[in-house]
């Protein structure tokens, strides 16, 4: 399959406050979105997957490992395998999250 | 470097009309960013590299392969390695394209 349309996805709810909408993946590759309220919280957690983060909307901070960064809308970050990382939303946002290989934790 | 703050990345024109920024990149993941004037076209091309499209701004047709897609913003596409491809912009686009492995040739 080659072609997602957003209004296509199911919101999945995650972390209690996070919404997590499946986007375009395939091979080893996979894009998703997640809306976190104003305050909601991503946890500190990590995984063997490489993730680039994408804010689109809002305004966030962000860890990895020792360091945190104020994310604006256009901001993105990299995360390197088995890095530490979370994300507290400062406003409601919206963000793409990218992941090499798939998590196929997140697709069943 | 795990941050790229998108106002410290350098625009760079491509195929003539588009304009890409690098966006976050590390091991074997890369995150662009690319503006298309409307009726700016991204020409028939491949590469090894897997692909993930995500509309931000705009209306844009993508072919993929031998499949035609209209895409709104929110709108994601997945395109194998060694997938012709092709994006023309309807109107003026915002687009990001994520890429596993990293394209080397963009970073230079």
């Amino acid at each position: 399959m080659a072609y997602f349309p957003f209004s296509n996805q199911t919101p999945i709810t995650m972390f209690d406050t996070l919404t997590r909408r499946n986007l375009a993946h395939g091979g080893k590759l996979m894009m998703i979105h997640v809306e976190i309220p104003s305050g909601g919280l991503a946890p500190p957690h990590s995984h063997p997957h490489e993730q680039v983060t994408y804010l689109l909307e809002g305004r966030a901070e962000v860890r990895v490992g020792e360091e945190t960064y104020q994310l604006s809308p256009g901001d993105s970050v990299y995360v390197a395998p088995n890095r530490k990382h979370e994300m507290r939303a400062l406003e409601d946002c919206r963000v793409l999250d990218v992941f090499t290989p798939k998590r196929e934790d997140l697709l069943q």
